[in-house]
């Protein structure tokens, strides 16, 4: 594919650090860059969207096939936003949706929260090729340096492959590296099972009244499991995990015909 | 199950009537109910998740075995914070968890979207048997009158049973009737495939200033499909859909090996 359109977003905002080294990898395959993201942080949206309120749209800058908006919405919401503005009176559509690269992972249950995984999941929804990147650092300074190479690696071969289903999208993780040179080459595997064990912090505030902040931990139910993406980020290899769309238990089905009478 | 713990939440908020009669029909099971819901409806808020504002909590109401909070947060928040509060420091965990009735259809892929699927969905990522009910009417004073009868048949079935993996919830949509001896029996059935239109409708603020509100149709891929939700519902069946939390495309995994090398 030589002139692709590559639809970008991400969940930490316009502004974020991520968002700008993953433009830049795009804008260097050659096609047609569009991206729009969140005006400010939306980390944890999720596949939320906005339907009762209004949002805003601005320019933040563009060049020869390239153009970067920030938008007052979710990541789901820039995706759809893109879709409207740029190609629904068209016959063209995204080559590939990516979205990222988040400061912080979204490995293992985390890809149920994270808004840059929604976005990706929205990209699939529409049919389109599309990949979440993430960094398990979420720091506002990451050195996304070390892994150029491997957002090329990932991205050309999705542009270039025609088989893989369009229920599925990708979520890529790369693991935190001291040296670039600890970083080990690209694993595909599956998410790891865990969950977050919640621990809401209790204050008080001046007014005497308590307030709660959402905290937690992750516990890891198969940290000895090789072929798992949680496993692999602490063996310092670049994760790759195919997402299905979510969808009905096949299985499930008959089980419950016998449980509901 | 003789005296089941049961947490309930939604996404239109504490103050809508489809939490009212969901609460009404649990009590009547004749364990302990626990209501946590959010203060403000959160509709279309999905697996959303807040970490960066503080969260408030208030009661309610409360009777014998019963307590009824309202939230700021998420529905997903309000799962959290219900887990947290009550059952963190026991050897308890709820024997169910059921969210709604939701004002407004979740069949098909507006699960993906929806604060009531999410807060099911994260019962089921901490083990609970967990069931989203929803109602196609999205008018604050929908008649939820002729459900009651399904609603206990489902939520029995559900505590009875030992089969079903813990990793699939239940989502439930109940049809509009306008007679309540239209509605017929309650049919197991599949996700509908199928996807939301956008289409931004662009407005100018009397600063003369666009914005944009998201608005939308469903174009459904198979509207012949006679073992999907939306075609059994438009017969005015219940529909009940075994979700799974979303996980790995094993299938995709052997595809993705021989395109990233």
């Amino acid at each position: 594919m030589h002139h692709p359109i590559i639809l970008i977003t991400n969940d930490d905002g316009y502004q974020a650090k991520g968002i700008r080294v993953l433009i830049e990898e795009m804008r260097k395959i050659g096609g047609t860059v569009i991206a729009i993201a969140p005006r400010v942080g939306k980390s944890g949206m999720s596949h939320a969207i906005t339907f009762n309120e209004p949002l805003r749209l601005r320019k933040v800058e563009s060049a020869e096939n390239y153009k970067f908006y920030e938008f007052s919405g979710t990541p789901v919401d820039c995706v759809k936003m893109g879709l409207d503005k740029f190609f629904k009176k068209t016959t063209l559509k995204p080559d590939l949706l990516v979205s990222g690269i988040n400061h912080g992972s979204n490995a293992s249950i985390c890809c149920i929260y994270s808004g840059t995984v929604g976005a990706a999941r929205e990209g699939a929804v529409n049919g389109i090729p599309s990949i979440a990147f993430s960094l398990t650092d979420f720091h506002a300074d990451a050195d996304f340096e070390p892994y150029r190479s491997h957002i090329q690696t990932i991205t050309r071969a999705m542009l270039a492959q025609n088989t893989l289903p369009t229920n599925v999208f990708l979520n890529v993780n790369f693991p935190k590296v001291e040296n670039p040179k600890d970083l080990k080459e690209i694993k595909i595997c599956r998410q790891t099972k865990g969950v977050w064990i919640e621990e809401f912090d209790k204050r008080t505030d001046p007014q005497n009244v308590d307030y709660f902040w959402l905290m937690g931990h992750f516990d890891n139910y198969e940290p000895e499991a090789t072929d798992s993406d949680e496993y692999l980020l602490k063996q310092k290899h670049t994760t790759v995990v195919p997402l299905k769309i979510e969808s009905t238990d096949m299985e499930a089905l008959g089980i419950l015909q016998k449980m509901i009478k």
